[in-house]
């Protein structure tokens, strides 16, 4: 086997440096455009660290919460790039969500108290795990604003399932998974009542609860269970974030809490704000939830169920002995339990110092029953004493701990300071310290809260950019800071702006353990994930309409879209029919996603390749309404168009057929078949070139080709329309077919050149 | 003045790779660098002229349409680096936009037939000329599915505007400018009655219409102005995009089509479809219109009102002769005027040339009379011959042509080809050709379809990703590549992926004509740039109550938000109040934005610093709905919180005291007082620290220190109330009080820190 001459110098060029010549030339033209855009040698490491040609992988995907836009963020690592905004809480036209009737099903789940939410601030995102490992299967998040969880399948990356918390009114603590998924942790955080009642202030102390909810997931279904979860009732601490125990302390949750004051502000009446009053007490509770023991009694009967799911008092806590509390440093942002399981880190924003905890410690002295008393709703506490590991000065405001591969090592965002600190918990001495730019909150390290994390990367995420981007306006983006963290000096190396939303915290997983789809069995109903009833063949295309007694009628069109045409092209219904269009996209292809908009309707889908999506709506004024295909998916999408026409009721059609607007002869019929015959020519000549190189061995060559063929098969059937029109003598409509068989061929030629680009670009061989 | 040791080491690296031990050391790294990431020497420069370190800036500001996403896109050039997503048809909730009620109004501007709009499919952005010029100042971009514009003021990227067209049902070919943005032109696409009512397609070639709008807009006032605009009343061609002619050819505009067959599809009624009807002649009709000649005619009183805007129809447009047409290749995507404004180029999908017009040509043609024939609506058509000055055969499918700096050189996008052809349209001659990846639709060099292109950068508006990135579901991100076109061969040196939308044009301004704010004037309705009626000062917080005679109450609650309350903290109403909250950001410092987000509330505000948000709603349920600040704006913005309570009609508290959770001591006010002591003496070292060096030499420092300044004398406020409750033997109070004295002072050392980062990262000099 030979490698081309042309391979052969690119891989010559791969190998760097020290090639003579060629090399001293590049080397000069580097230093010049360091010297024109002022880059340091660090700089054009950090380049050469992050920067991905064309077609390259990035080794991680990060998966962040975008605050409230109410959607999840999906970035690479190192290229810093963003490959997707998913629609989560928040509709989003691009991707149909919450336009086209599936996913509007999916978004109506959200509805709290019957009204309508069409945004969410999410927080927390957390990726399923099997054995305490990210699967990379389903994604979970939360929203504060009201208290809900959506779980998004990584299969397609569309949002499935939103369920309601049915008693609290907040969450900033979740989502949070167990080691094998069993549950997902939501923590109630601004205490209220579990009622939908008015509660006055002044009963705070004995009516407002707080509360964490393990959420059940059925890994098989795929969905979040809620008739078989269960929540916590806990006092009214401003439950906060949470992680599930593992290995060690597997079966155990932790949740913090600030605000353990119980204080209600009231600065409009000269009180101290709840700023003050939440932060007075030197500290707050860590609550330990044996979930493994609550599981049981749920499974056993012994857990009464409320509004729909089963709720654990602080009575039955108590006496089941469920629930622990141990204090923790004031105001703290994240409890996070490391690799082994057997130690717990909290810091709090007001103390300099990281807490490790020992679960070691904590077991014995739940065991022991060895309590320094009870809180006020008569939950044991632990001794601090009985309960520490160490105490390490990591900076001020330290917020939330990640960890590194290396055992012993943890990340710290140090808020208030502006710096990321690496420690050792074990031995409980700072390592090293970097600034970040500015205010960090969470930060990540890659797979960094799983039972093995990858170390490598670290991401600071600020909540703060001000001065570090070029400016666009008041309303800042935020910045999200790669930090190379393989040695044992932290480097930073890119700062990525986030151009919408406030995300507060992002996991990441390597990319080779995500497989998502490129396409779907023709005819699914993508939310779930079966075959939709409205589903459409080619060929199969109908409209139709039924009436009852009094009149109403309910049209059904099923339709479908392919490049470059809407079938139906024209929909005609009466003024008060209800209307629903079915489209199903007939395409195979990786990418050809078509979309449908319409006139004054407030609609518009997108249909990737196999998928089924429907509009319904009452066709309430007559009128004329074009609709067209809204994704630019081949040479004629403008023409990819259709008119809706609305007529009034009882309209009767005046007789005069259609004046067309052009006649088309023989002659146009034989010059438009000459086209043909030349345009054919080209596409052998492509195809020539396909099969004399080794195409087979590239995959998405293989995948052009089936579909160049499939649309040189249209061609054919059109090429058959025009030959029955001739045979009648209709060269008018001979010409127009013979047009469409050209249209058929341009796709093909176009997908030939793509694959013909491709094996060009890489380094196909000439086979015989 | 000498410079600081360190400075001159960091100058010393910048200097490149010629300097010895240490530059062959990184040399090493870099090469280790590129082979474990696979990198060529290409590659590397690629990213070095790419890569932009931290606090970098970039050279270009472009503004992309966001598709069907309904947003506009800003990014930089050359980092690729996405800024911000402005909201603009489309609700969206991080920036509030949608969900207050003085953003709401600007998308109730956008109503079409009274019926809510919550997306736009976006298509052309166009910058605000002077003298042919962008100026910086507005951005303008349509809605294709119904026929709007939006006006973007570059003072804050916020949307002020909305403008329905009266006439058109459909409109692709928007925004487009006039050399002093005199008129922003939208066209028309699918052609349908201007009436809006049902007309049947039979009476498609005699009632169904297209046309061209001039939105006059006034630059003082920095809105557009329905009611000095005008429409072109046109046959229904589908008209497509626009360019204004500039230098000679200033006073008119030029509009392209397709369909001029005035083809009706029916697929399902076993015709051809749209795609081959609307492509089966070879050439369609170039619209050349005299829009100075109209504004006379509209000036001097000549033209009649229709529907609130003056409408030139088909017959007074022949009797002025203000319209002409001239055969350009078929279905073409594009019309562009050449910086000098002397030749016009024109290219179809299905045709692989470039036809150039000759203005010269055209005006002599005009200017004579000198007509092929007309066209069947009476319009004159100019014979191409009379108006063509060359056809370059640039490849399979162009597209879009822009300008590069050097004259005589243009750029068009080949989309069946995927490749972008570079050529020279006087000589007519090809001078390199480039792949893309993949099916380019537009293309945009920098202020390319100005009077004076910038050249530089080129960026390939890909329609197809396919294979180019981690695979993130059937949904694939578009992908904007960047070409770099300073030398004879261009070079690929970027792809991005786009997220979220499907952009279908963007438009680059050099980032220094941009000049956006940080922050309001305190008390902004960012909307109308004016004061807002519900402004409010420190201090000055009230709830206002009133009843009409049936006992219908309204509550104003004018509130104010700062780091870390929002004040009030309890709001209570009775069930059925209507509730207007109206919050003003009291916040000076940039970046300190705030939100406001409530329980069962659809709403999430953003308040940027200076700016006065408000949220209307009726309260509807009693019940306890707890409030909170959205964006993490400090240390304590988790407790930065509220209640609204809503209280049944007619209750009546039962009496007794709120308990409280937790009673302070004399103990614990010395231990606070003690703690704030402690954090001076940092803070005075921090001061100490910023003082001693040239601080004032940096902006950014100066400004932290304003902030810092401010941050401590509200900490000397609270020092003063806990004083006076100390004075009355209030220990708990007093406590409470130099809790908050102390939070004032942990906001003042953040920023302090900040500063002093700041002062240590960009070489600050110890004075004297």
């Amino acid at each position: 086997m030979k490698l081309p001459k042309q391979k052969l110098t690119a891989v010559a060029v791969g190998l760097g440096l020290a090639l003579g010549s060629a090399s001293s030339a590049w080397s000069a033209s580097l230093e010049e455009v360091m010297k024109e855009r002022g880059l340091t040698q660090k700089d054009i490491l950090a380049a050469a660290k992050t920067y991905t040609p064309t077609g390259g992988r990035d080794e991680y995907l990060m998966f962040s919460s975008g605050g409230q836009s109410g959607q999840v963020i999906v970035y690479g690592v190192p290229s810093m790039r963003i490959l997707k905004y998913i629609g989560v809480f928040t509709p989003e036209p691009w991707q149909g969500y919450g336009f086209d009737d599936e996913s509007k099903a999916v978004l109506d789940q959200g509805k709290v108290h019957g009204k309508d939410i069409i945004w969410g601030d999410t927080h927390h995102p957390a990726f399923s795990e099997t054995d305490g490992e990210y699967d990379g299967k389903f994604l979970f998040i939360n929203d504060k604003a009201n208290p809900r969880i959506a779980m998004i399948d990584l299969h397609d990356f569309e949002t499935k399932q939103i369920v309601v918390n049915p008693f609290f009114k907040s969450s900033h603590g979740g989502a949070f998974v167990t080691p094998n998924t069993e549950y997902v942790m939501e923590a109630a955080q601004y205490a209220a009542p579990f009622e939908d009642e008015f509660v006055p202030l002044e009963q705070f102390n004995d009516k407002y609860r707080g509360g964490v909810t393990y959420w059940r997931f059925d890994k098989k279904e795929g969905r979040i269970d809620p008739e078989n979860s269960f929540t916590f009732e806990l006092p009214p601490y401003s439950q906060d974030l949470s992680d599930a125990g593992k290995e060690v302390s597997y079966g155990w949750g932790f949740t913090n809490s600030f605000c353990s004051e119980r204080y209600v502000g009231g600065i409009e009446r000269g009180r101290p704000p709840f700023e003050a009053g939440c932060s007075q007490k030197d500290t707050d509770f860590l609550h330990i939830t044996n979930w493994k023991k609550a599981e049981e009694l749920v499974k056993a009967g012994k857990v009464k169920k409320s509004k729909g799911q089963y709720l654990i008092t602080m009575e039955q806590a108590i006496a089941e002995e469920l629930v622990f509390l141990v204090p923790e440093p004031k105001s703290p942002h994240g409890v996070d339990v490391n690799p082994k399981g057997n130690r717990i880190i909290v810091s709090g924003k007001l103390d300099s110092h990281a807490w490790v905890y020992s679960w070691e410690k904590i077991q014995d002295a739940i065991k022991n029953k060895k309590f320094e008393g009870k809180d006020p709703y008569g939950l044991p506490i632990i001794a601090l004493k009985d309960a520490l590991h160490t105490q390490v000065q990591v900076g001020l405001g330290p917020l939330h701990t990640q960890y590194d591969a290396k055992e012993c090592v943890a990340y710290t965002s140090i808020y208030v300071d502006s710096m990321v600190t690496k420690w050792d918990y074990c031995e409980g001495k700072v390592l090293d310290q970097i600034n970040i730019h500015y205010n960090v909150g969470h930060l990540v390290t890659m797979e960094g809260d799983s039972k093995s994390p990858d170390g490598k990367y670290l991401i600071a995420l600020n909540k703060l950019a001000i001065d570090r981007f070029n400016p666009v306006g008041p309303l800042h983006p935020q910045n999200h800071q790669l930090i190379d963290i393989s040695g044992d000096k932290m480097q930073l190396l890119y700062d990525m702006p986030l151009p919408l939303g406030e995300p507060h915290y992002v996991v990441g997983i390597k990319a080779d353990k995500l497989k998502p789809a490129v396409r779907y069995k023709s005819g699914t109903n993508t939310r779930t994930n079966k075959r939709s009833e409205w589903a459409t063949r080619a060929g199969r295309e109908k409209v139709e309409r039924n009436c009852d007694d009094q009149g109403n009628c309910q049209v059904h069109v099923y339709g479908t879209v392919i490049r470059s045409h809407i079938t139906p092209e024209i929909i005609e219904v009466e003024e008060g029919d209800k209307v629903s269009i079915h489209l199903t996209n007939l395409e195979r292809a990786q990418d050809e996603t078509h979309g449908f908009a319409m006139y004054t309707h407030n609609v518009n889908l997108s249909m990737e390749p196999g998928k089924v999506s429907s509009y319904s709506f009452t066709a309430d004024k007559a009128g004329v309404y074009p609709y067209y295909c809204t994704e630019f998916c081949s040479a004629l999408h403008l023409e990819m168009q259709g008119y809706l026409l609305v007529k009034p009721k009882g309209y009767k059609m005046e007789t005069g057929a259609m004046a067309e607007g052009q006649q088309y002869t023989q002659a146009d019929y034989d010059k438009q078949v000459k086209t043909n015959l030349d345009t054919q020519a080209v596409i052998d000549s492509v195809v020539k070139f396909i099969t004399s190189h080794n195409y087979k061995d590239f995959a998405p060559v293989v995948a052009l080709v089936e579909d160049a063929t499939e649309q040189l098969g249209f061609a054919a059937d059109m090429k058959k329309k025009a030959d029955e029109a001739v045979a009648k003598g209709d060269y008018h409509n001979a010409t127009l077919w013979a047009g469409q068989w050209w249209q058929y061929q341009v796709k093909a030629a176009d997908i030939g050149l793509r694959a013909k680009t491709y094996l060009e670009e890489n380094g196909a061989k000439k086979v015989q």
